[in-house]
């Protein structure tokens, strides 16, 4: 048990899309990400989706509607739904997902998640 | 599906220890509360505890130890350690825990919780 400072690790590493576990939450990978460029539209079957923008600006697509996503702002894509985040600069997120679950929601693409 | 800004919640209550939920994450309510004071002792037998300073600064007191939280900063309590939080000012957080489950941890005191 201890505190974990979000933004020391974010300092640990510098790719883009390449969420690093930060901790556990009753089976669910708490992580920091960062976002920049595109990410490519995809789906989450069975679970919901959680950012927390942490730094910077994204916008969350979503087919027909888009939305900006602030420092302090939080979205939930709900399970099933269709979305693609989006940062024109580097964006710092708190993503929840249960463990396991590939970023693009397709298991052929799942790759091993650090924990930092 | 919305952007959810804590602060523009946290502004629209003043109570402190009184989550109130913003969002759901896959069965779990997401909540933003103010915290000053101390809370009492308690555990969740069957939850972690999730805890992230959004502003402020607090004291997680645990059996035989106590962690300073600051803003920016996670705290993952996990079920069954018994717990306290603690703020000498207010300090705000995010807090997740599945939802239905009460405060204390205990039933018999367990409390609607509002959404806003």
């Amino acid at each position: 048990m201890k505190t974990i400072n979000l933004m020391e690790k974010l300092a640990q590493f510098s790719n883009h899309w390449d969420p690093h576990v930060v901790a556990d939450y009753n089976g669910n990978d708490v992580m920091v990400v960062k976002f920049q460029g595109e990410f490519p539209f995809h789906v989450h079957p069975d679970t919901d989706d959680f950012f927390l923008v942490l730094e910077g600006e994204m916008e969350m697509d979503l087919e027909g509607q888009s939305h900006i996503v602030k420092a302090g702002e939080l979205f939930i894509v709900p399970k099933g739904v269709t979305h693609r985040p989006r940062a024109e600069n580097e964006c710092k997120v708190l993503l929840i997902e249960p463990i396991g679950e590939p970023n693009s929601g397709d298991p052929k693409t799942a790759t091993l998640k650090p924990h930092i």
